[in-house]
């Protein structure tokens, strides 16, 4: 398929790369500055940089938008495409119908379900693609590129990808804070990093591969008062390290699956 | 070495395997009821099963003590050993000093950071094993056994150690209760578990090689307030992990090197 960019960013970088290897043509990368759009166009066989969302002379049976979530809107009412074209944005957190502006055109959504960053390569067969329409044509092409480059691609409305965002928040978001403080804590005890990073890499693969209710351990679990007592006594310079530590106690000893 | 092993749970059984493969003797294991010592015994070349804690008769340079917490004290006060063995616990969170009852020995902890279950089997030489000792002999005979089965062998006294447990339920014990939470709502709206793997698996690796505080992604250090208002309100049916919501939120928002 013939695909166009729109913004050259991290997500943007990425699906390039990986459409061009799958034996996609990546026509057109537009960025609002010229470095970006130069640099990745460049990278690329034959894309040309576009400094304008007038793509009505580019090629391209999809266009994917790949800009912050705040500048989708404003994307969508620019853009000009050939007819027949299909525009898919690539957020987890907007709904399809922040494209209803784009004209002429089929959209959808290509929401590439993991944090990139530049510097470092995606293995992109793994991650999964969450794909939307407004129709049964425009799904089935969107279906057929995200299959190109990924193992796992899943059609998910607007209403349940909400659902998917605020769940990720729980174990991506809140979770690297947690891995946060307990960094802060050894650095502040004066204990190498290392130390715990076996037990934490243990502990995820564990909770993957159960329902991490059903494998909690810990002071919270087995109510051990003099322990749990004791570290908010440890605590007590960090008063909003102490008040996370009794509400995530109290959940864990309320969650519906302790034991 | 000669060792011989108090208790037959997760932690005695890797422990009495991780030794015998290193070259040492597993001369005797001890636990309260046949069962467990009848079958860890079985799996070993030369191992007595114990139902006694009186060890005179039995050769060994170090005697693990690897029961619950509960059962140090008490098996501490009835354990009878040779004169000149070293008798260390393996506990994260008790102090030498709960071994001060143990007669004609020096004392130690030869704690293994990791956690166990009978069923995986563990690659020893990625746990690293903290330890501590009353006297120096007793400190390097516990070196020299726990360099023989792991890579990672650090000296940490009791406080230090305490200090290494609670920074270990930030990062593993609540950690796996957001993984839950995650899991939770992931189920509440019918979507596949495995669609965040690849996600949080980033997400861990990312945390390891950086402060995660300064690769925290997410609404709450955005100060995205729409989003973080409709979570709220998605989460109204479950007021503990809206609670849960709001104070992770404040606190990313609060962390000395949140962006």
């Amino acid at each position: 398929m013939n695909v166009a960019i729109i913004g050259a960013g991290n997500v943007g970088w990425h699906l390039a790369q990986a459409l061009q290897a799958a034996g996609h043509t990546v026509t057109g990368v537009y960025s609002r500055t010229a470095p970006p759009r130069e640099e990745l166009a460049a990278q690329l066989k034959s894309a040309q940089p576009l400094s304008s969302l007038g793509l009505q002379s580019i090629n391209a049976d999809v266009v994917l938008v790949a800009v912050p979530d705040a500048a989708i809107a404003a994307v969508a009412a620019a853009l000009r495409v050939q007819p027949g074209t299909v525009v898919a944005h690539t957020s987890g957190s907007q709904p399809l119908s922040i494209l209803a502006a784009v004209q002429d055109a089929q959209t959808g959504v290509f929401y590439p379900l993991q944090t990139f960053s530049k510097a470092k390569p995606v293995a992109f067969k793994q991650v999964p693609i969450l794909l939307e329409a407004t129709d049964q044509a425009a799904l089935q092409r969107l279906q057929e590129l995200a299959t190109s480059i990924s193992h796992t691609v899943e059609v998910v409305p607007s209403g349940a990808r909400k659902h998917l965002h605020l769940s990720a928040v729980f174990a991506c978001n809140f979770t690297n804070h947690l891995l946060g403080i307990s960094r802060q804590l050894l650095q502040e005890a004066n204990l190498p990093q290392h130390l715990l990073q076996p037990l934490i890499q243990e502990t995820i693969a564990k909770a993957m591969q159960h329902d991490p209710y059903t494998v909690q351990t810990g002071p919270a679990i087995r109510r051990d008062q003099n322990v749990i007592e004791e570290h908010l006594h440890m605590l007590q310079q960090h008063p909003r390290l102490q008040k996370l530590y009794r509400l995530l106690t109290q959940s864990i000893q309320a969650a519906p699956e302790g034991r």
